[in-house]
């Protein structure tokens, strides 16, 4: 979810307020009876090292089975893999031999997005922010073709060139002038999943969306939003189908990892100007 | 599919070329094996009385069993009743108690989407441009609300207070604003039938989509647009629904009739104008 932003402002942010990111963390000390010493929690705390909480932060419990290095519930078995899972489960449900056209497809969701289509047999194709990131594209991510959106004029004609037979999966986390050059190269039946609009969370006033909706009607295509957090219920479903891909090596997961509590701020604005290639992460302490 | 077109321009029209609109005649001579004298024909014929054609005009066949008045078959067993039951029936699909929203709502396909919704156990609101128009929208078709879009300041507010569970379903035949006002008024999990754009027909530029696309993420909506002539496989089937529904009284079918090829311009301009209820015909025939 980074690939616009490089043209954007970072989000706008409140004077003198805790800035906060979802962290996973161990309680050391506890005097609630839900949540002892010891115990692994997931919430949206402050960027510190330490956090005191009277509890009502904690935005969803971990697993009750620790499998994997706890780096994994914030990325790849987090919100970030399950939205490329939901996204691309249930709304894209790619078959062999289609088109898929991933936005930010170096980032944390778009990156786990176009190792499932593949999976299913799907021509992938990325969309991303440099050279560099193209070439990790097809080196990490297997994507079958690559768009750098800084390297080309015309968007819509990049896409027309990497799509000859039109997009019939379009994962959207951009919004704005790149889901308008994928609109403008829809296959029939078309699928385009909405995960989200970086594009627009810097702005002050809503941005102009794209003139050619029509390209639905002519395309017969299915534009569909979802939220990943309201799938929790599948979430168990989720990680067990994502870890089998991650442990038989068919998704890789790719970390771009940070160490110590000073340089979340660096973390945080990388990752917003797109210099990242998988799940951004901070690590303050070893598990 | 009339009621954004007072404040637009007609449709663009090539200077000395023939205008056509969908027709329904009888072969009086015919030199063709495929159409026989007597036979009863659908096509894109020129605005005239009689016609010269080679037989490559012929957009579709009548049906093969004729049981209803023909102008049934270029309205409500015709394109646009088809696109309403096509657009409800398929991406639509109500059920009891949502709430359904119908653009144009007094118009040929709009009249009957929001019938259809009814008898699924709907709430109907209908959009359109006059206070005469509204009254008809509940007298003549059910509708249980209504909007005056010329009477109101700003429509996504009278959405709001027409809808104040929000729209399950949005039936949109405008794009554009209307659209946009729509989208701001989505339940959770609704679906926006996407049958035209006529809004957008008179325009020589693009206009801007909706600025609110996140929407459909936010409320996990789905937007879905389709063409009725691609389900022609399925047109008996339809057919046979309407025609039942309207045997039984369920469904109201109004035309909007002129006498005389004179009076086709006037009957064009009047459409365009949103000054119709129920679908626009001429009449320059007997049957």
């Amino acid at each position: 979810m980074n690939e616009d932003s490089a043209d954007n402002v970072l989000p706008a942010m409140a004077l003198n307020a805790p800035v906060v990111g979802l962290t996973v963390g161990r309680v050391i000390e506890s005097r609630h009876p839900d949540f002892p010493e010891g115990e692994l929690l997931m919430g949206r705390f402050a960027w510190e090292e330490y956090t005191i909480s009277d509890g009502t932060a904690f935005v969803k419990p971990m697993p009750s089975e620790i499998t994997s290095p706890l780096s994994h519930y914030l990325g790849i078995l987090g919100d970030t893999g399950l939205s490329a899972y939901f996204g691309m489960m249930d709304i894209g449900k790619p078959r062999p031999g289609e088109t898929v056209l991933v936005s930010a497809a170096a980032g944390a969701v778009g990156s786990v997005a176009g190792q499932i289509a593949k999976i299913f047999g799907a021509r992938t194709v990325g969309i991303t922010s440099s050279e560099e990131k193209c070439r990790r594209l097809v080196d990490d991510f297997g994507y079958d073709a690559t768009i750098d959106r800084n390297a080309v004029d015309d968007l819509g004609e990049a896409i027309a060139n990497a799509c000859p037979d039109g997009v019939d999966i379009y994962f959207d986390s951009i919004g704005g002038s790149m889901l308008e050059a994928a609109l403008g190269n829809l296959a029939v039946k078309a699928r385009v999943v909405l995960c989200g609009a970086i594009s627009t969370y810097g702005n002050a006033e809503p941005a102009p969306g794209p003139s050619n909706l029509f390209e639905l009607v002519t395309k017969q295509a299915t534009m569909k939003g979802f939220l990943c957090h309201l799938e929790a219920d599948r979430y168990d479903e989720a990680r067990r189908q994502l870890s089998a891909w991650i442990d038989s090596g068919k998704i890789k997961n790719v970390e771009y990892m940070f160490e110590g509590i000073e340089n979340t701020p660096l973390a945080f604005c990388q990752m917003f100007r797109g210099q990242n290639v998988g799940k951004t992460l901070v690590r303050i302490a070893d598990e």
